[in-house]
């Protein structure tokens, strides 16, 4: 038996993929490539070969719950643990540390979004692998991929890099904000800075120690009801105590103030998906640089650049438009210049605000 | 019991609607405007207090009966009558000239399209009322409507007037079909010439007549086969002879032959809602001069001046887009300026040649 987990973050409810992605569906459990598979499948595709499927858990909310179970027919319902309120990271990788760790308390796990795509597996596998192996040795680390930047994005988080420990493993020296342009472009111009992934490696037991010393105000909470977890009172003990958790996000209740992380850098074809505009090195194009995901009958004139997602059964003409994104679904259409993709969600939050 | 009918046009599959026009569900089955009431609902409304529902048919394609009879539940099987080849008006405008000649040998009948609007109710039933009053003083007449010229249309034909024969009547002096732009303004400068609307009124009898004298192939068919005509043998023999008639217009197999056709000059708020940007003077728009039609929460921004047709139940951003006609259907979607409109039926034609 393994002692490697792995938590599948599922919770999120993006709405910059509106109208694709929606509350009641939102982005990881879409199929937003055309790939025939959806985002949460792939990622649960990716852990299967590293730590097995029984060793997998997708934390969601309590609404997605049979979403998963119906993407994911292999699980059982104990591998979908929902959170009974809606916080940021921390107390929901603190709650399946916790679980992970009464279950075997010699357990790592990896902690990885379900909303990312990853091309390069065997790249991916090989850095998880690495460092799920130092983490054997060192325990008392966390160790995180870092995606080694190709432009200066203002809209990920950076890690700094320091000491070089092993080939491919170094020291964290920091973690940064999303930076502004000027910023960013310093720190990418140095060679040391990498996009902060998302995905972190923690031994369970080391973890819930470290909870316990920087918010004990939030371990107390879990402490109390230790006897409850993995047990038929989980749920119901859970109810009540988990909503007086902070509402912090696990990199600024952890990660910043802990001194021993480390990161693999790396390229592992990893976008997350971030806009629509993120999707075009992802999907087929026109000869003039159309994007057309969905519908095999579109018919464009005088249109270039454009990114559209039409429905697989629907017919659609196009025309006289240039970089525009068109998204129609069942429920909504969306007819936008890509220039301002960084405006939907206010738009989608205006639009329901008359609805 | 009166003894004027009513046959309503209802056979044609135009697509410069599309997609909200399909060959399923062609213009007149649909509430283009989204008034609640179907364009031939509006139209069998309108002549059921000149006629009265009993003495309305409706001619159409055997594809259509259903929709027919689901949109109209007030008619009995026997009003929808269905031409069992797709020829031009004048087969079916003689066809239903003998039935309700068969029926009723004193009867008068008007012709009349079912997908044009007519806001000026009191004004139309006037002129049709006086037109049928005119032919029961001279049967062996045709009566049109002919609609006041607003602007040097080259989409319609026009009807040039000669003597006044009564206060809203004229003689036609003669048919011209769709003109040149120059001589369409030269036209409606004389002041002496309408649109030609499509709507016709004859005494049964007299129409049967006339086209034994100026069609007398097409009227051998019907003639050999009269004895058939309001029998349960009719639908079997028309499918015989019904194929072989002439695929010609009413307006070039008789009314241009014709020395005795009346116009009744009018306004009656009409329009024969030839393509999308037709609907911009009968539908609700916002202040940017944006269209809408069906749905309620449509959010546009950086908009003006669009056509823009959306199902009730599904919502829409629309971003910087000028001078455009957006139609969502389940089936399709439209993104195409208002100054191609001309060209969406050769798009549809690309498209399916396609598919």
């Amino acid at each position: 038996m393994t002692n490697n987990y792995c938590v599948i973050m599922a919770g999120g409810i993006g709405s910059r993929f509106w109208p694709a992605s929606t509350e009641q569906m939102p982005k990881q459990f879409l199929d937003i490539l055309g790939t025939g598979k959806s985002l949460l499948l792939q990622t649960v595709n990716r852990f299967i070969p590293i730590v097995g499927i029984e060793n997998i858990l997708v934390l969601t909310n309590e609404m997605y719950k049979d979403l998963v179970l119906e993407q994911v027919p292999e699980f059982s319902e104990e591998q979908v643990v929902c959170e009974p309120a809606r916080r940021n990271t921390a107390p929901c990788i603190l709650y399946a540390a916790i679980k992970i760790w009464k279950k075997n308390a010699a357990a790592n796990f990896i902690v990885a979004p379900s909303d990312h795509i990853i091309t390069k597996t065997n790249e991916f596998s090989n850095a998880i692998t690495n460092g799920l192996s130092f983490l054997e040795k060192q325990q008392e680390s966390c160790v995180t991929l870092g995606i080694q930047p190709n432009f200066p994005s203002t809209g990920f988080g950076y890690i700094k890099r320091g000491h070089q420990v092993e080939s491919d493993l170094f020291e964290v020296e920091q973690f940064t904000e999303k930076p502004e342009l000027a910023k960013a472009k310093d720190m990418i111009a140095t060679g040391q800075y990498y996009w902060n992934s998302g995905l972190f490696m923690w031994n369970a037991a080391h973890l819930v120690e470290l909870f316990s010393k920087l918010q004990p105000k939030m371990f107390k909470l879990f402490e109390d009801n230790l006897s409850t977890i993995n047990t038929n009172k989980e749920i119901e003990a859970l109810k009540e105590y988990y909503p007086q958790c902070e509402d912090i996000s696990v990199d600024y209740a952890i990660l910043e103030k802990d001194k021993n992380v480390f990161v693999i850098p790396g390229n592992f074809g990893w976008s997350d998906l971030g806009s629509w505009s993120s999707l075009k090195d992802h999907a087929k194009k026109d000869l003039s640089n159309n994007m057309i995901i969905g519908s095999e009958t579109v018919l464009f004139g005088n249109c270039s650049d454009n990114i559209t997602v039409i429905p697989k059964n629907k017919k659609a003409i196009i025309q006289g438009l240039k970089n525009y994104i068109i998204v129609d679904t069942k429920d909504a259409l969306l007819i936008c210049p890509i220039e301002k993709e960084q405006e939907i969600k206010a738009f989608v939050k205006k639009l329901n605000s008359r609805a």
